[in-house]
Parts: structure tokens; sequence; C-alpha cells
């Protein structure tokens, strides 16, 4: 495995880095936890790192700051989630011995709170600018353990191509690992986007109710099937194989969701309809499986033959704002200054 | 209890008698057979039934007939539709030593198979009508247990208000049971028809997936739990508690369904966006919850005060055919021959 390399650029006045990540598409995903307080998974769960959906973001430590400033697409973060962020960073200060404050600026290429995982590739760049703004010297598998801490999904988006993230006992047992890397398989995910209202209750949130669901055990006993079920269909290329536990655990999560207490309803009306189409498509012999993330978007997954054409078709579906089409991409890399 | 008395109807050339039913909602649902062959649910439900939705069915049992001949809403029923009923005719003759065959003509007020239960109220009055021609002296339990082996729901159709029907290790142990009758508690149920096409998959079908789905014995356990909550608010007339609980196995009956192996997802658009209409008017502090049959179509719970203005701003939304406003009815009964 390639090892992530740590530029750290110093000065006398601020400790400054810069990091790219992606966000990824979960197969089986991750939805509620072990352990609330280190975010340690439920479950086990497999998932693709996407080249389209990428965060960039700059953390700079500087000696005379009082406090963190967090900016994301512009926005200065107030209240819990500046808080998140902030508390994030301690974690990187205590390991580096380094108490400064940091100026953060974070910028996606694509909505945030709609479902595609922002946070995942938001606390990866975070995690790795970060650490090497801070010169700390750490493995991927160690950064993964790190992003974690800030969002669970975070700890895929360190890695390129296809990751599965390991549950586990103590906070770094639970770490990411690269199944195969991004030029293994040419899937793609076409992202349906209906909504880019932010989410009522934000997953973070949503991941304290799962346990409130009396379906969340039997979900997370049948992932470590589904799991098996992935890893094999990676293997022998399967795009049907990986196309059915895919959707069953979509499935799963939101019937977990649905019957948390109180209940959470992500879907929207067009969200049931793109199922239907997807179904629709199938039934007409085109390798299409739908899954979806806690939102009401619809990520429908399928081979390069058929992208051009499902995508057209999909964009003309009432209610569709947009398709975003993916592939398989790299992980979180430190990167030039932006303007630099 | 008041007894259900059955007047036979013989003469010498047939022996006939007509019965009508009404549908029933649950409130928690029959999805699901312990014993598949027998018809014996994988869990107790509790359900209203409703005096809005009624099936009024003849039954003649006639000696020169070489076979049954079967009518709903002036529709021969042929294959295995007519099998059905044919079967469960099969078991009356077996109890009174009858080998005729019979002409069954059978009418809805409401569109069958549109998750409106026609099989509850339909197998309700076939029971009742059929045991009334013969002359079997049975009790409403007996003819509870009878109804059930031709349809789950059916068994609970057999007693008006709101009804108890029980799982069981035998035959005669899977009973319904009348909890209160339907003047206990005026609660109403406006039924949002969205759709009045046939179901791809037919409940009785469905019912044989529900083992495939990772969810079902969690499902089946919490039941339990939210049964005793049932029988708590109707002793109580808690409406709040009767809704939760209600909207909770609605929810946990749809995960089991669409997570079955196939999936099945009889959710349309319409009924997600009746969903979320519900819950915003609940945040306004409207009493009203949903349950959802194995449909598409949506149950709005509410009291009576609210029935009217809730009835116009449901009929008000895209995609909705019509609001049926019913309320707590009587049980099956004997009736005279319709034109006579």
């Amino acid at each position: 495995m390639e090892a992530i390399r740590v530029y750290p650029d110093s000065s006398m006045s601020e400790l400054r880095a810069t990091a790219e990540a992606g966000a990824n598409i979960a197969l089986t995903k991750y939805w509620g936890n072990a352990d609330p307080d280190l975010r340690i998974p439920a479950n086990d769960s497999v998932s693709i790192t996407l080249d389209c959906t990428r965060t960039v973001t700059t953390v700079a430590f500087q000696p005379d700051r009082p406090e963190d400033e967090i900016t994301v697409d512009g926005r200065l973060l107030t209240g819990p989630a500046r808080e998140r962020v902030s508390h994030h960073l301690d974690l990187l200060r205590e390991r580096a011995g380094v108490p400064w404050r940091a100026r953060v600026v974070s910028r996606n290429n694509f909505p945030a709170g709609a479902g595609i995982a922002a946070s995942a590739s938001g606390f990866a760049a975070l995690t790795l600018a970060g650490a090497a703004a801070l010169g700390l010297d750490l493995s991927p598998r160690d950064l993964s353990v790190l992003a974690r801490r800030g969002s669970g999904s975070a700890a895929r988006s360190i890695f390129g191509g296809f990751v599965l993230l390991h549950t586990g006992a103590r906070d770094e047992d639970a770490f990411a690992e690269p199944l195969y890397g991004p030029d293994w398989w040419d899937v793609r995910d076409l992202i349906v986007v209906v909504s880019r209202a932010e989410k009522a209750v934000p997953s973070s949130e949503g991941h304290l109710l799962a346990p409130t669901s009396a379906l969340h055990r039997a979900r997370v006993a049948r992932v470590a099937e589904l799991n098996r079920q992935l890893l094999d269909a990676l293997a022998r290329r399967d795009f049907a194989a990986l196309g059915h536990a895919a959707e069953e655990d979509a499935l799963l999560m939101h019937a977990v969701m649905m019957t948390s207490r109180p209940s959470l309803i992500y879907w929207l009306p067009e969200t049931v309809a793109l199922i239907r189409r997807v179904q629709a498509l199938r039934a007409e012999g085109i390798p299409a499986y739908f899954t979806i993330d806690a939102g009401p978007n619809v990520h429908v997954l399928t081979l390069p033959a058929y992208a051009d054409h499902l995508q057209a078709d999909l964009r003309a579906l009432p209610g569709v704002q947009a398709v975003i089409s993916c592939r398989p991409g790299p992980g979180a890399s430190v990167i030039p200054h932006p303007g630099e």
C-alpha cells in the first residue's frame, strides 16, 4: 500500500497545509455506533471513493489566534457545527503538542447536507490537512482512525477506490483499509439530486437514534453477511451481486431510520419514483441498482456502457435537479495551497 | 358477547344464504405466517372493523352443479383466485358433509386489490354465508378460525369494532376476539386512495416472502410489545398512544416487505407525500396518524372533530383520487338475499 506523504508547511507565523478528499458511496452503510463517543460504527461497511464530489480544505494553525475559525463554502460555521470541527482539531493538537488555534477554509464542489456525504470528504480532508500542517507522521490507517472520530464515513475517504471500514472494540481497531484501487473496476455512480435542502435531522444525530429501532440489531447481523457477499462480488467483479447487496442494505438502513423513535423519514416522493424507475430499468435488462444515503437523493450504480443512457433517462424524471456521474476516485492527498 | 345467529335457507333445489362483512384496518399488521398452510399468523394483530367498505356475498350450494362458480363485482373468477375460494368452500362442505358445488356472487363497495383489504371482508362474508347456507352451527370464534383459513385478516372482520386476532400453535388457537364494540370509541379512518390498480404481488404471496427479510423476526418480537401498548391505549382511549403504535408497525411491516428477497415495494411517490403531510399536520397539533396496508394507499387515523378538515386537506393533495371516511362498524352478519 502506498503511504500518504505528509508535507509540513511551517513558518514562524503559521503551520499550514491543504488537502483534498473525495466523498464515498457506501455499498453497505454506516448507521449507528458501537461506541458513540468514539464514533466506532456498529458494523463494518464497504464503499467506493468517488472522483466527482470532492472537498478541498486548508488548515492553518496560528500562534496568536484566540479561537478556531472555520469557513465552509464561504460560510462561517457557528454553534454545534463549529464545535464539532474544533473538537476534531483538538485531537490533532493533542497528538502534536501544539496548542495553536486554526483557521480552516473548506470548499465542496457539491451541495452540502443533501445526502451526498459532505462530512466524509470534509473530515477526511480536514484530518489530512491538519495532520500535515502539524507535521504528524501518521500512516494512512492512523489517519483513517483519526478521520473516523470526526465522521465515521470519513475514515473511508482517506483511501481511494474500494474501501472497507472495520468496526472494533477499541479506537485503533476501527480503521479503514483499501480493498482495491480505483482502477480495479470501472463502475459508475450516478448521483440523482432531487433536493439540495439541508436535512431536518443531520446524520450525526440520526446515528444516535439507530438503537431505538426494533430492527437495528437484526440489520447489523445481516450486514455481516452482505459484506461477505460484497467482498466476493468485488473480487469476481460480479456487478449483479454487488448491486443486490447494496440495494438490500440501503433498504435495511432506511428501515432502521423509519422505525427509529422518533421516526426518521429521509425519502421524498421523488425517491420512491427513482427506486421504481431503477426496478423498471432492470426489468428491461439494464444493470442498474440504487442505493440511498441519509437523505432523499438516489445513487444509481451501473456499468460504463449504460451510464450515458441512464443519465439521460434519470435526468428526464420529474423533480430531478441534476444527475452527477461519478467513477471510483483517488484517496485523500495533500495538495499545493489554492492560488499558489 | 352477542352470538351471530345463523339462518339456514334451504330448499330442495339449493342451500343458500347471504352475508355482509366490513373491511378492517389493522393497527398492528398480519404479515407472514407461523404456519403457511393453515394461514396461522406470525404475530397477534389488532384492528378496527370499518363501516364504509363492505362486501355482500351470496352462497348457493346446488345439487346438480358440476363445479363452483364465483363472481366478484360482476367478474367470473378463474385460475388461482377461483381455486382459493373453492378450497375455502371445501372446508365448509367437509364440516357439513354436503358435497354440493356452489354458485357464489360477491359484491364490494370499494375497489378490490388496492390496499383496502377486500380479501378480509370477502372471506368473512363468504365464510358466514357458506356456513349459514349449510346450516352449520358455529360460534363466532369458530367462524373466525374458519375465515382465517381463507384470508388471515378475514378472521378479524367476523367481529365489529376493535378486534384482536391471536396467533397460536394449532388451528383452533388462532382465533379473533372482540375487544370493544364499535361504540366504544369514535375514531375515524380516512382511506386516502392514490391507486386503484391491482397489486403486482398479492398479499397472499407476499406473506410467504416475509421470512426472507432479515428484519422479520425482529418485527414479530416488537409487535408483541406494540400490542400491549395498543390494548392499553384502547382501554384508556389514548389516541396518541394508539396512533404512535399504529404508525410504528405500519413502518415495520413495510420495512419487512422492502427487505424481502425479492424486495416488495408497495409505496408510490404519493404514499411518501401523504406520510409527510400527516407528519406536518401533527406538527401543527392535529391528531392524525398514518397506517398503510399491503398497497400504496394511506389510512389516516383521526378523531371526529378533525375528520372533515382533514378529509378536505388530503383530498387536495396531488395524486389523491378519493378520501373515504370510515368509522368503527359492525361485524359480519347474515342478511336477507339481495332483491328479496
